[in-house]
């Protein structure tokens, strides 16, 4: 069963995990790169690097982000030349970025750069970038636009967002081997990610929405894991985002985004009671634990959904 | 008393230290800059940051380089990523590649970099590249030419060196700081680095002998120190490449190579046999202890140093 999974950062890495322990090398991870940096000269790409490192079971888990067991030795000197360091970069996660950079710098498809990065690693799926090109989120707050990171991380998602942009996106293009991956995919599963800055992004990729179209034409289903669960984000701002924008901040709500894009939506059994009025978008519901909080529980929650999407194809 | 040393790695950085513990402030060191490097699209800096991080006293003093109590996670890491990781770069060091790769990059002169580099590691004395230009020295050896790091590090110097250029010479200038601070100079020291591959390429830069020239008809005299002692480098392959390139590998056989260049040269105790026949080349002879193995060694010579060319002014 080939599956492809659209997916940001942890909770997306999450399910991505349990997919990867279900399918194996048949899982292709599409993961957002709107929300990369530079840093300190480095290209710095944290939601792939949190999909990476979470297949490749190296993941700090306490944390959310980065490898267990790092240290922190580069930092503290990049400190000592007065350098900015509120984006804390590991000894041995630098090691990604140094690659990444100059494979980049040097003129390979960061597509590629992310398969050479991954395969050493020993991850199994295919974990590929939403697109080869550079695109930037910016989130509109009371001070003006400002990048993402600046926002998510050093001011820590405090400031209420009123706006959300993808600068360079218009000119982005969905890379070679995602379009294939999408092209053999018999299922494909938007993780549990913040709709907004972590799918959101991918989706607007020119191209990437025909392309899910085609392969629900195809008779490919497209399923969607709600990452609200009882009017609340399981974990970053997704639920303060959503509302700020207008949006209803519960798995409804979300819903309501991939109205349209999906066969079938997955809520957490405490939004049972929302099911009829998603499916009166046009979609259908699984209700079920959606709450990852082992390795038994990601394998648990993307078995199900692979079965349930499974199903719509027969 | 303004002093300005020329300097390479580890046998300029003692001296470099000794003059910074008598001088201070009123020191700067012109550093080879040929033997740089890039290494995993970093920009490294061998001889500049073995003077650096010893006037900081922050240098490992057992392996000669890099930076003491280091940590290698990130080059684990690297190797884990396929890349050669025979230029070992500790954790904190690469802290200093970054941060110099990206200014450059970003278009400061590498002089620049470099002192914003050293201040806040605490050196007290100036540390210049001998250029802002790129100059890198090649060895011809039985395999033909390699570049100077894969000779010194990867192959361990084993390799005979028949012949050494410097690649760029021509085109480099020297930067306006050391042109300053060459200006203001009342004694010039050349420090007991290889006289080949760490001096060499210095005195190659277009326009530096002419500034050493000046400096002597303004009366500020120009020392040398004899990094053979015995007829054998303290460190490093000095000694094998005279012999290879045919010079006399002694102390007389540096003094040749400085003919026209340097007021006085200083020679260690056991080389005072050959003192009458290195007047003979027009340059007075210091004999002393020339051997540094602490701090108070490095401070005793260079008083000594200084001393002696300060009565060359008198």
């Amino acid at each position: 069963m080939r599956v492809v999974a659209l997916a940001g950062g942890v909770g997306g890495a999450k399910l991505a995990q349990g997919l990867q322990s279900t399918v194996g090398r048949d899982l292709t991870v599409v993961v957002n790169t709107a929300d990369d940096l530079e840093r300190h000269g480095l290209l710095v790409s944290p939601d792939v690097d949190t999909v990476m490192y979470t297949l490749a079971g190296l993941a700090d888990r306490e944390q959310g982000w980065g490898l267990a067991g790092e240290s922190w030795n580069a930092s503290e000197m990049l400190a000592r030349y007065g350098e900015e360091t509120w984006f804390r970069l590991g000894d041995s996660d630098l090691a990604t970025h140094i690659v990444r950079t100059y494979r980049v710098r040097g003129g390979e498809l960061l597509a590629d750069v992310t398969l050479r990065l991954a395969a050493p690693l020993g991850v199994s799926a295919t974990v590929l970038p939403m697109t080869n090109d550079r695109v930037r989120t910016q989130v509109r707050t009371d001070d003006g636009w400002l990048d993402f990171q600046d926002y998510f991380v050093r001011l820590r998602q405090e400031p209420t967002v009123h706006e959300v942009r993808f600068a360079g996106i218009e000119r982005a293009t969905v890379p070679a081997r995602v379009r294939g991956e999408l092209g053999y995919a018999e299922i494909v599963v938007i993780a549990p990610s913040n709709p907004i800055v972590s799918i959101g992004p991918i989706l607007a990729v020119p191209g990437m929405r025909e392309l899910l179209a085609a392969a629900r034409r195809g008779g490919s289903p497209v399923v969607a894991v709600s990452p609200i669960v009882g009017g609340r984000a399981l974990k970053g701002p997704a639920d303060r985002m959503l509302a700020s924008l207008g949006h209803e901040a519960t798995a409804l709500g979300v819903a309501r985004l991939y109205e349209g894009i999906i066969d079938l939506f997955v809520v957490d059994r405490v939004d049972a009671g929302l099911a009829p009025e998603i499916e009166g978008l046009g979609m259908k519901v699984l209700v079920t634990d959606t709450v990852m909080t082992d390795d038994a529980s990601r394998a648990r929650l993307a078995g199900g959904v692979l079965e349930s999407a499974a199903e719509l194809r027969a």
